[in-house]
């Protein structure tokens, strides 16, 4: 199935929200972490880290049923802990696969061209196996960086071509150093601008190629006439916009987004759903199931009204 | 040890010369691909990736033995079988240290703040291991993107300060599209210099702290008047320069890295040292070990004639 059939039954059947999954052991459940030390009793703390790590996901994933489709897991996160919280990642992302959710990994990776072929084998497509090619663990997509230079792009897009993959290409972060690079003036634009182009021109002759398109965009400012003219150069592009209650701002920005219909943008969300129990002195840590889907309920009923 | 010291050390009792590791497992030797299969019979295919890896590297760190004190894995070719090739690499790098090896895991990564200081604390510090912050798996080095934006130095900075370790800036590389970006106008200069410039001030700043410092920067072009002013602009940093046999041209451009004295730089080499055998017909692949130190010697003598 296309991406974007696939989104279009998730955002039909559920809404465009996207959970951003990004371990903090600190923020998990007290009592799902004694649970797992005890089942690993004879085992190290690092199995038991893999254990709790991938249940509280699984659970948050059930949380998810009807309201949500997507989730992105964070790579870093998972990377500190090497093997043992690998494990839990692709245990995550198995889940999520049997239960139709969309898997976009936060990997933001980028390299020279043989590395960027290894990356997209990794995340996409398949590996060598003694001799075989194998699918040994893909997800539906993967965030790419197109700074510092773009022949990384093409793997991607070649692996894309051969999967039905997606990528996800960073063109304008909110952090407050982004302007350094982003806005630095190119031909008379900013260089996020220039970027956004490139994006439309991939996307532009992969369609050519295919008549579909694997190339989408990561979209994120609070600026409304910014996010208004980043759409007006990728008006095709599905649109991955992160940090939703950062600001009341947001809103206005993230109507912009929607150009054609509510299905051309992702909203992603981490710990307000992730670790709702936290947030709401009613809940206590046994519920902090019932408190990320009744955050997730809030979320697409604010999205609805927009 | 600071790395400076470190790196002294290793330089006065071998050579400059750093083994960048990228395995590709249609390179390995087919009798331990044959071996290692037969080791794992009643296991599956993938420990045997996991168990050729660490077996092949190990093997190629045997032969550094007094020739080279420096190797680079690459996360890329790692990351693509997942939790079980990410063992063979915690194996090459426990062994690595036990040998006195400087490890520099080539991962260029980046992130907003929070996210960066996640992988920093991953590859160069402490993780949270319930209720505990323990080393579970550090190196000495890593190397970082800074383009796309400047906040992401700050968290690998800080933990380098707390446990000496420290971090390789991508300033300048060679492939075909860098120019792209590295080259665009920036204030009358290219902004790879204007990236040198933070660089040599991040390191001003470090050093004015501590008295020594962490910053160094990963360069490569094959043009000696660039070499030269990226020099001038980084005069007190160790270079990490990469792609060593790609071309002749380089010879001159390289001298440029070496202008204190030839500590000041540390040079790559990937495919030529680690699949030696496969360049020569002499050698048969029982000869891998031999063919790889006949390599790492004849470099370290050509570059004794710089």
């Amino acid at each position: 199935m296309h991406f974007s059939d696939k989104i279009l039954s998730v955002a039909e059947t559920t809404s465009p929200i996207c959970v951003w999954i990004d371990p903090s052991l600190d923020k998990i459940p007290n009592f799902l972490k004694q649970s797992a030390l005890e089942e690993c009793w004879e085992w190290n703390k690092l199995d038991a880290i893999s254990l709790v790590l991938s249940e509280f996901w699984i659970w948050i994933i059930d949380a998810m049923e009807w309201l949500a489709g997507i989730i992105k897991p964070q790579l870093a996160y998972f990377e500190q802990y090497w093997s043992y919280w690998m494990k839990a990642y692709e245990e995550i992302c198995s889940y999520a696969k049997e239960k139709w959710i969309i898997v976009i990994a936060d990997a933001k990776r980028w390299d020279i061209w043989s590395t960027s072929e290894a990356y997209a084998n990794a995340f996409l497509w398949k590996v060598d196996i003694f001799w075989d090619k194998k699918s040994l663990f893909s997800v539906d997509a993967v965030t790419v960086n197109p700074y510092l230079w773009s022949d990384w792009v093409l793997p991607f897009v070649d692996v894309c071509k051969k999967e039905n993959k997606w990528i996800f290409v960073l063109v304008r972060t909110s952090n407050e150093s982004a302007s350094e690079f982003q806005e630095l003036p190119v031909w008379e634009e900013m260089l996020c601008e220039e970027v956004a182009r490139n994006v439309s021109n991939w996307w532009m002759d992969d369609l050519w190629e295919r008549y579909f398109s694997s190339v989408w965009a990561v979209v994120a400012s609070p600026h409304t006439e910014d996010m208004k003219y980043l759409r007006s150069l990728m008006p095709n592009q599905i649109f991955l916009v992160p940090w939703y209650w950062a600001q009341w701002l947001w809103i206005e920005s993230i109507k912009e987004c929607f150009n054609k219909n509510w299905l051309w943008a992702i909203i992603n969300s981490s710990r307000a759903i992730n670790y709702a129990y936290l947030k709401n002195s009613k809940y206590t840590e046994k519920d902090f199931v019932e408190a990320s889907r009744e955050e997730i309920w809030r979320m697409k009923n604010e999205l609805s009204n927009i």
